[in-house]
């Protein structure tokens, strides 16, 4: 079937349901950051192949929405599909509603948009249904992807899953259970519905291998004030499994069944609307009360206790080690002689991703990456979701700068890591003076103590002030949550400049990661994660207020020779001697004599010389 | 009439309404900062003097919700009245709708609560709406002051208003309208309500004497497509006043006729639902469209023109030689041996609030106070509002810490400027410290340099940075937008830890105001007027993005024996050398010999130490 048969398919199927238009978003039921491919109706139906857009199929057009990471993929997989491009990051480009709602689209007042609803939040339905109203225009919930995508669909993953112990989770089952169902007392609600992958298995203290990088449980759980439901396919529960979930009073439904269930409840439901899906949220009975609340369990997760702090600073031991390998082999190895000879002499970014898991997979309980990474070389460090495959990737030379951003799954925890170094040759003075104001807006975010009650959109100027006094910014955000043996992106803090209302809490982990990107030149990214702490009393407060701080877990040294030293002050310099020689410390009781040199040598003190 | 019969005549109003409770919060019609005495209602209710606090009566309790600068004032002032204090900075205190739909108020489902719409904005209307909705509780519009306030009830001000010259405006109000008309036809609107004095003062370039510190006349205007309508007290429009209007095509109704003229409206009518008052809203007849959009007129008022801007500088060369004669005179005369031979030897919190107001009547265009004087000596400078009177204010003497926070309204422009000096004695190392963090936060902020599109909340950390190291923080805002020759407190643009949304754009006015607070011992601030300027381009700018930066507008000294040399950057010397360079250029040459010296001895060049 080719994407022009499928559109026709589609709008075949349109007619019979009386739709004027039909979207075809980029997303899976649970709103998740990686998806499994049975969900890639996006990509069936347009055959692009990139990670972000969404279709949109009127009776006479069919477009893509997608950024501007993919207008060149997008613009070569469209040819002879028929589908026009909209390149949503240009300024004027309208968004999908305001083009549904515009002449152009041919959609008219009265007329209805048709949409799986499994595939929105509710609240994006809900804006959606607003604007659409506006217009005269009604959104329906219909699922006309599943009649026609018959062939080939992958099936939902039917990985195991696998209880993950109290002993790396520092919290039972129960205790989980009994903390959240205190919270449907408080608002004197009988169920909650949970969707977000990651936070089902973190409340079960389950994981499985259903999609790539986050080791989640494609499910759905109703906790009630006497029960608890796992909604999962049967193929994925072991008799280890069973039992643990027996011993747990946890039930164990169909996957499909959810909808039926729900429709079951009595009472109060409590749902966050940001993450649980429109066709969920459509099953609960009209008599019952809804409640549109912030998942208890996003906030709860986000804490980390002191038995997963612990085992992140175990996991970052072992991410220590595979890059000081990793580092090592680049400087010592990559461009040898011998390795010339032996015919492997073309280094690519592709080896280099291949050699940094390599050396990963040598570490004590990794899993797999977190993310897919990221070794951007010369101007490829420019652009921010590089990803080199194994045929489109630039060859690597003993010159110029190299981006690598890259993260491991470890059952101990979760890792995220961005360093920037010189491969050789003459260092222009402009990327010293880069590689300068990243670090020092890097340290500077590291170094802050505030009170309790900051959000972290307030520090996000700590990390850009040496920057912006040069005239220089970034478009991402300056650090994201991190999840715990979970996604290595979570919320609900983060260190952005939009408006988030999230304070900082303890037990919070972030990425701290300033980068400045020169087209075509370099890239520069320097990325550790930091959890907050509480920030020991001084003799000047004034204010009963509670400090914080943070803690710096990420154990890998800088690049120093791309360090222009007149810019430094001497606080930085102490900062980073004292964290060099705490990595020393911690690491090389892990290596081996020629490492442990190696090691020495990257964390040797610099001079205060201005 | 004694309060608890003022309470008792409420009741009886109040039973015969059918009210279960009433409240009357302490505000006027006009969402002002500063209110004319015709609307203290709240104050005679009360007894209870202060600017802030909201009374509720029920036919049982009377309450005075009050913050905590109004405690002890509000203890003593409310004796024998029945009426018990709410204390509603602290944390337990139950809010106003919480505690009226709580048991203890007595007030039950079905029943009304009253309130005057005229004090209510139309946002605060409806959330108090929707709180008691939840209870079943009604809200009901209805002034019963009017009837029992009878005896002695002060008139509204009835002073003349008079034209402000567009010389000094910088745009005609022909052309303002032309403006503020493009906004409705934008929206598809036919008219657009507007009662906050600062914004009609703007719109229609008058000015008045209707209330302290503010220049503003006290009316309504409602602008159509083709006319616009001021209401006012005909007492006020003298016959120049009436040609200006005229000439400028302002109709010209009674004040009271604003609910009827908004009675006979048609088609779709624009407000700003925090600051148009319930009353008004209500007077919108229903087949009306309502559109609640943010006021046009406050964000381009909130725009500095080249003129305003230069008036701006005009005034703050006047501020500064009435400062720099002030702290002359202070240093000099005031504790001198003939002026203690004099008899006048008593120097006071009050005398210096005077004598400061002495030296800027001298000024040229100055007019007022444009707001009450802030002179705290040594523990009272940690009290963030206080407030010395003639007959509660300390003595000073040659010894300890001063800060005197004050500005003045001249035709040119409005000033805003604290100072923090020593008047003699050793000063304590913590003194030196905590000055000097608040001067490092004060340039921080001054010498930010940021993208278009940031906001206010995003740069707070900068001010605050050096303080936090240390475990300090204060409580009030960094910065407030700053009107000219209008409301010294302006919005929408501030620097505040608030998640406000509004980017900082040219020509907004800030102030720059971090301070330390120890209580019992001193209180240190230091504050500038600061004006949004275009930055200028750097080589290594990386990206499209307009670049912002601020010019100093305020010309005073510091007092740098304050400062702990060893904590300053070779920067920030630089930056105070500078500053101090500028001042005595420009303020040197309104100056007599005398005082120039000691301006320059005041501007003397510190040197860097570190």
């Amino acid at each position: 079937m080719k994407v022009t048969e499928r559109l026709a398919a589609l709008r075949q199927e349109m007619r019979e349901a009386g739709l004027a238009a039909y979207v075809v978003p980029g997303n899976d039921p649970h709103a998740s950051e990686y998806m499994a491919s049975h969900w890639c109706e996006m990509q069936w139906l347009s055959g692009f192949s990139g990670e972000a857009g969404t279709m949109v199929v009127t009776l006479e057009k069919a477009l893509l929405w997608t950024d501007s990471r993919y207008y060149l993929q997008a613009g070569i997989e469209l040819k002879d599909s028929t589908i026009e491009l909209m390149r949503e990051s240009d300024i004027d480009c309208p968004s999908i509603t305001e083009w549904l709602t515009s002449q152009e689209s041919g959609v008219k007042s009265q007329e209805l948009v048709g949409v799986n609803p499994e595939m929105f939040s509710v609240n994006d339905f809900g804006e959606w249904r607003d604007q659409f109203s506006e217009a005269g225009i009604e959104l329906k919930s219909i699922d006309l992807i599943k009649p026609i995508w018959t062939e080939g669909r992958p099936a939902i993953p039917q990985d195991k899953l696998y209880p993950y112990s109290a002993d790396f989770a520092g919290e039972t089952v129960e205790s989980k259970l009994a903390r959240m169902r205190e919270q449907l007392a408080k608002k004197k609600a009988n169920a909650m519905i949970i969707s977000a992958l990651d936070e089902i298995a973190w409340l079960l203290n389950i994981r499985g291998n259903d999609v790539e990088f986050n080791p989640v449980v494609i499910s759905y759980v109703v906790l009630e004030v006497d029960k608890c439901t796992l909604f999962v396919d049967s193929a994925k529960i072991d008799s280890p499994a069973q039992n643990y979930l027996d011993f747990n009073n946890i039930d164990v439904q169909p996957y499909e069944a959810v909808f039926d269930y729900i429709r079951g409840l009595q009472g109060t439901v409590l749902y966050d609307g940001a993450r649980v899906n429109e066709a969920l949220f459509e099953a609960i009975p009209e008599g019952c009360k809804k409640i549109n609340t912030k998942s208890p369990i996003l906030i709860d997760k986000a804490k980390k206790n002191a038995v997963e702090l612990e085992g992140e600073r175990i996991a970052m031991r072992q991410d220590a080690v595979a890059l000081t390998r990793f580092f090592k082999w680049l400087e010592e190895e990559a461009f040898s002689e011998s390795r010339v000879k032996s015919q492997e002499s073309r280094v690519t970014e592709w080896t280099l991703m291949e050699k940094l898991h390599e050396f990963r997979l040598m570490g004590e309980n990794f899993v797999e990456e977190s993310f897919g990474t990221i070794a951007g070389y010369q101007g490829n460090g420019a652009i921010v979701h590089y990803a080199a495959t194994k045929d489109h990737c630039a060859e690597v030379k003993p010159e110029g700068m190299l981006l690598l951003d890259s993260g491991g799954q470890y059952l101990d925890g979760t890792t995220d890591i961005t360093r920037t170094v010189w491969l050789g040759g003459r260092i222009p003075q402009q990327a010293k003076l880069d590689y300068t104001y990243v670090l020092k807006g890097h340290i500077a975010l590291a170094l802050a103590r505030f009170p309790r009650g900051t959000r972290g959109n307030q520090l996000d100027a700590l990390a850009k002030q040496f920057m912006w006094e040069a005239g220089i910014t970034y478009g991402h955000g300056t650090g994201h949550g991190v999840g715990h043996f979970l996604g290595c992106h979570e919320g609900p803090q983060n260190v952005r400049t939009d408006n988030n209302p999230t304070a900082l809490e303890v037990g919070h982990i972030i990425s701290d990661e300033p980068g400045i990107y020169r087209t075509g030149k370099w890239g520069i990214r320097t990325e550790n994660l930091i959890t907050v702490i509480p920030a020991k009393q001084t003799k000047a407060t004034t204010t009963e207020d509670e400090w914080l701080a943070f803690e710096t877990l990420t154990l890998c040294f800088y690049d120093t020779s791309l360090i222009e030293m007149s810019l430094m002050t001497e606080d930085e310099i102490d900062w980073i001697n004292a964290y060099h020689v705490r990595i020393y410390k911690e690491v090389s009781p892990l290596l081996n004599e020629d490492e442990r040199k190696y090691l020495a040598r990257k964390c040797a003190a610099i001079e205060f010389t201005a």
